[in-house]
């Protein structure tokens, strides 16, 4: 299955629909030249008169979504279920009854890919994941007949956030004082340094979606941006991302690094991290080439400028024994994790002790803007097959992202 | 004195002297018709052959500025003294000894105005701070001969990172994590909702050289401003902002504002805050007129959209017994201050105890970049006093900033 291009840019409201479609550009390099595929159109997808779409998700149906849609696609069934229990565990797919699985053809499934016998009908997968790293061995994934998309570019502005969050409260002591705060303490203010990041590198590993909002807002602060991708972007065009993205947000046309760096080898990564990073923001797909991507040498690497990690990608990435010992020996600065291998966390874990370090449960991702965001890109994408046009965000199924 | 205008935008190295300086724009309004005053040129001021200047600062010397000031002014004498104590207490300007005090003519003090007897030669004062509040009603500061300029624009960057830390913190729950990570907590992550800012409104009150790096920087993470001014900006002119200006940061052109609101009345300031705003960052200078313009009232409004309330400017901007019970009552989502009135909060103050508040002991100015351009904007100083031209953020000592 080709990686599609994406619209650069398209509005998160109702509107969207209405917007205009750039050029597609070709997504240089995202299909490897030994899969013999280069830009093509999706298989041939019939309009939607005998589809079922199913929508599980931990919100209640969104009814103004779904008679639009019923409106646009007559003869298209919608069912939507909200698995969340009230203990904020998440109903099984498996759970959800025969009634709601019968004869599903379209799926947007939240998280958990469903047992392959429950998917026999389905043509068609919207993940509002943007990692797909749940998926690969999976029969309905590896069956290329099946189209999957994912939900990339709608968390970019919450995690680019989170991403900012926590590189300033670190490099401002805001846990220091949230500490004394408790005892009242008022520390003279020449007490600690600080020094604001209008002098200050980011290198963002895995310029995509996520990774250009948070180039975007370092870049408003003043921080100069060295990108790294798997595939090289020598030119203008070949800087474009075309995946889904929030007006406003991003760097859809690779603008704001002054650098840019590629590969996939250990050494094109090591040359990377050696270029006086203040902070790395880990935003790059989990795959068999970036699973433990950060061990103890890159770490060392990493010690010249005491590097603050910021990962929000995915646990895998990191070896936590030896980012537990950079920071314990200072070689780093601090970091931040959004993601933990495993998730969640057991309460014992020596990670949870280590400093200068944050956690949080895999949250960056939420919003309440999530879901209007992932449905918007999910009409879009029945609105495109029913047209028998190029769907966006679409998953290259060798790369896997 | 008049406030005069300044430069837009000037670099923070020792090249900024070889800059460009655009045509200076009128700070219309900055002088009240009462004062009789328009824009004029500081007083005539000889050249420097026999001017001493006094430092002093929390640093030690910075030999390649004296060096490199002195090599231009042959015959300036330049005193620097670190004031900093180990214990983090600072030096008393009247302990430094006569023989620094003697014949001083021009200088650039660390925060406390000192005794008005030290500075009888006193021609020109370079405050490092952007507020003059501590010197209304000083002698030296009430003789319009003695020149002021405002260390202005020197502090915006790394203040706009507190601002946009402490609001990002607050909205992604990082306090609360931080707690969690205490006891190994995983919560689930659907436990909390988030709302990221793209769909959020920043109210800049007082849109000044802070103000105006968080607009920035707020504007590139999707959010809309709103910027109040003393003054009406009607025109593309009056938007301008001339003060010392980091490059790449700030909003010198003041493109970013989608609404702008001014004035210093009660009426206009309560219109402000009903605008829907998610945050309100206080960003003006503390003046007869804006001593606690937060109060009950003014909560009240907030409570409409449980508006976030950001305080970098000073203390006495809010009635902190009001800000404590918005707070309790959930009248308003949260607040941080950097600033508090009386400093240092003493340690039984019922303001430590408040719920989502943040407090930092007066330190967002914080950073080690400050002294540098402190010293660029002393330099720029040092040289158009010496050439006869105007100086760059001369204070307006009818309106005290
Ligand atoms: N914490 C969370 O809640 C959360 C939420 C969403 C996503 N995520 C994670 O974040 C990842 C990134 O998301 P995104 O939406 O920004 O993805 P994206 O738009 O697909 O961008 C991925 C970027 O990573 C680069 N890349 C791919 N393989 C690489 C390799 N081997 N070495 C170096 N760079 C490589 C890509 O390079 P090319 O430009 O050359 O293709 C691209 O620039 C996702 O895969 C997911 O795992 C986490
Ligand atoms: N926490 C800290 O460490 C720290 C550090 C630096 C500064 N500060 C405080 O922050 C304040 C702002 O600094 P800045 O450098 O951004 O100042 P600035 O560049 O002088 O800007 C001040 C802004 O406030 C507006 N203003 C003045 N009087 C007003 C009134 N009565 N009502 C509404 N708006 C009013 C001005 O309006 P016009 O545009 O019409 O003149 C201007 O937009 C300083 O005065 C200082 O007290 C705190």
């Amino acid at each position: 299955m080709a990686r599609m291009s994406k619209p650069s840019c398209l509005i998160t409201t109702p509107s969207s629909l209405g917007l205009h479609f750039p050029n597609p550009t070709e997504k240089t390099g995202a299909i490897p030249a030994a899969a013999g595929s280069t830009m093509s159109a999706p298989p041939e997808l019939p309009s939607m008169s005998n589809d079922v779409l199913l929508i599980f998700f931990f919100t209640e149906p969104n009814d103004e979504w779904i008679s639009r849609v019923k409106a646009k696609h007559p003869g298209l069934e919608i069912r939507w279920v909200n698995i969340l229990n009230p203990d904020h565990t998440f109903k099984k797919p498996e759970s959800l009854g025969d009634e709601v699985w019968k004869g599903v053809t379209l799926l947007c499934p939240f998280i958990q890919p469903p047992p392959a016998e429950l998917l026999s009908t389905v043509r068609f997968v919207q993940l509002p994941s943007a990692g797909v790293d749940r998926w690969p061995g999976h029969p309905t994934y590896e069956n290329e007949k099946v189209v999957f998309c994912s939900g990339n570019g709608a968390h970019a502005p919450q995690i680019a956030e989170w991403v900012i969050a926590s590189w300033l409260s670190h490099q401002h002591h805001f846990t220091r004082y949230a500490e004394q705060m408790k005892t009242g303490q008022w520390e003279p203010p020449t007490r600690s340094t600080v020094q604001d990041s209008t002098a200050a590198r980011m290198g963002v590993l895995g310029y995509g979606a996520i990774g250009r909002q948070c180039a975007r807002v370092a870049h408003a602060m003043g921080m100069e941006v060295y990108a790294y991708t798997r595939s090289e972007k020598a030119t203008p065009e070949k800087r474009l991302d075309d995946s889904y993205c929030v007006p406003g947000t991003g760097d859809p046309d690779g603008l704001v690094p002054s650098k840019w760096f590629h590969g996939a080898s250990k050494d094109a990564i090591n040359n990377f991290l050696a270029q006086d990073l203040d902070i790395v923001v880990l935003s790059l797909p989990l795959t068999k080439e970036t699973k433990g991507l950060l061990s103890h040498e890159q770490f060392e690497i990493l010690s010249k400028k005491k590097t603050f990690v910021c990962n929000i990608a995915r646990g895998g990435h990191l070896d936590q024994t030896a980012l537990i010992q950079a920071l314990e020996s200072g070689k780093i600065r601090g970091a931040a994790l959004d993601v933990t291998d495993p998730e969640p966390l057991p309460s014992d874990h020596a990670l949870w002790k280590a400093p200068n370090l944050l956690i949080t449960p895999h949250v960056s991702w939420q919003t309440q803007s999530l879901m209007p965001r992932i449905l918007d890109i999910l009409e879009l994408n029945l609105d495109r097959l029913g047209a028998g046009q190029p769907l966006i965000n679409v998953v290259n199924r060798q790369l896997h992202y």
